[in-house]
């Protein structure tokens, strides 16, 4: 059985209140492959970049455990880019620049080395090419992950229902959950969101942490209350890796265990922000993480016993 | 022993997305009594009314539970009186009009049968007036909660750090925990809080939950996800008037408890949202809240064993 992780490899340059970034290494895949190999050995990466791209950098996805052969490198032609500043608050950014670049004419393709995928991870992409990886893998995975972003709702709507509703776990914001259903309660958008096809909902709300619904089921993990959000870059696609990441190590795809992947998700995720880029995420040690999760533990941990 | 909650008693005009009210009963001490009188029955309440203020709630007041005669009717004089208008978000309101009325020269007063206080609950008030409270009960009660607002940092700052540093415990919403502290992380402002005075904080986050800090600890308590939020006046009162509640029913002011009173406050704040004013909070079955506090349990309990 394999991971596949599929979305963006690129660089970033970031801009926060705390410091800015020179072109860094970033992207959907980037992020959730990295935080889903803390997990998992067996993760085969689908992306594309451009020659421009450093090959030390994909030495180090095989290091991790990421297979690349998925991996397309274009020659003559750049990596996407993506430039963006974030506001005091560190929950609303503003994107400076956006270079497509190789993006434009992506085609994933699926080696036949990939072809044993159990457990399908969809980072933020064009929703159409996200339902092309999900048609061009013949055996349908024991799970599959989506994450998407407003863009797509406001200028894909079609192809993002066409996918949607091929998926088992879709994950949003708390704003795209909202523009998504025109619902504000979350309760309310949550149940229009399941009826669109997804089994299990994903609402990540940043530093006020993430809610999963299941038909009448919902859980609440809280995120861990940092002194300092660095850089919120990640943070998303870095949850969502250690969430699969954790379901793919364990192998059981059950409510129960899914309200552990999304306390995982929540720690990898906590990591992530606490420096730039990637810079903390790809340096953890497996102690730091066992402590970072019974920091959650504690964090909610209360003791009632109702008759 | 006994609880006292001091706070206003008032009258309050409303507007959200959902509706409006004529004048209705509100005030920090009405909500906060209402809640505590859930826990236990020996609630003693300091406050003013004019003499338009209809007996028949002050014999409600009784019924709960709650002893009057700390309750002051001033002849010739109007109920102080609120009214505002809730933004879609609910988290946010304009004050259409506010008239002090009775609370211009408001003293309080603490009768004889009230100095076995145990438990003291400072609602939302003038912080002079919280700390003539705290001076005229002869002997220390064993807990005392404060709440307090935006208003008072902005115009009573010396008083309000005069009186903050004798309470054990402070209760904010995360804004003014801001506000005071000129922090943005809540971590931050959360240790600043904590060198003023108080053992104990409490960040309310409203639809986000609430955090406990004491020490080096902190305690993340969820608020439940709801389909609507019907009206939001009340909620951090009858969050308060939950918590100190079972605090005092159990007699018990460890680490543990509080963060056992926090979950019971959710609940009761989770009720009083359900409808306007107080219609909700006051007509409660017992079995009811256990079922809510059930719901918090399933909501954010996973089992996960680190070794």
């Amino acid at each position: 059985m394999s991971l596949v992780v599929v979305g963006t490899v690129a660089f970033d340059a970031i801009e926060t209140p705390f410091g800015k970034t020179d072109k860094i290494i970033g992207g959907a895949a980037t992020y959730s492959g990295t935080s889903a190999a803390y997990f998992t050995k067996n993760i085969k990466l689908v992306s594309v970049v451009g020659d421009d791209f450093p090959l030390d950098m994909i030495g180090e996805f095989k290091r991790m455990g990421m297979a690349t052969d998925g991996l397309q490198i274009k020659n003559g032609q750049k990596t996407f880019f993506w430039s963006g500043r974030y506001h005091v608050d560190m929950n609303t950014r503003d994107t400076l620049d956006t270079q497509l670049n190789v993006l434009l004419d992506f085609d994933p393709v699926i080696p036949d080395s990939y072809q044993d995928c159990e457990f399908l991870m969809l980072s933020n992409l064009m929703p159409q090419l996200q339902k092309k990886v999900i048609e061009r893998i013949h055996k349908r995975p024991k799970l599959i992950v989506m994450d998407t972003m407003n863009f797509w709702m406001e200028t894909q709507w079609d192809a993002l229902m066409d996918t949607i509703k091929l998926v088992d776990v879709l994950t949003v914001n708390d704003s795209e959950a909202r523009q998504l259903t025109h619902e504000y309660s979350l309760v309310k958008a949550a149940q229009k969101i399941l009826r669109m096809g997804p089994k299990y909902l994903i609402i990540k709300k940043g530093e006020h942490g993430a809610l999963l619904f299941h038909k009448d089921q919902v859980f609440f993990a809280p995120a861990l209350p940092l002194e300092d959000v660095f850089d919120p870059t990640g943070a998303g696609d870095s949850f969502a890796g250690g969430f699969i990441g954790y379901l793919a190590q364990t192998r059981d795809v059950s409510f129960g265990n899914m309200k552990r992947g999304i306390i995982y998700g929540s720690a990898m995720a906590s990591f992530c922000v606490e420096k730039f880029g990637l810079e903390r995420l790809i340096a953890l040690k497996q102690d730091e993480i066992d402590e970072r999760v019974q920091e959650f533990v504690d964090l909610v941990q209360f003791d009632i016993a109702l008759v």
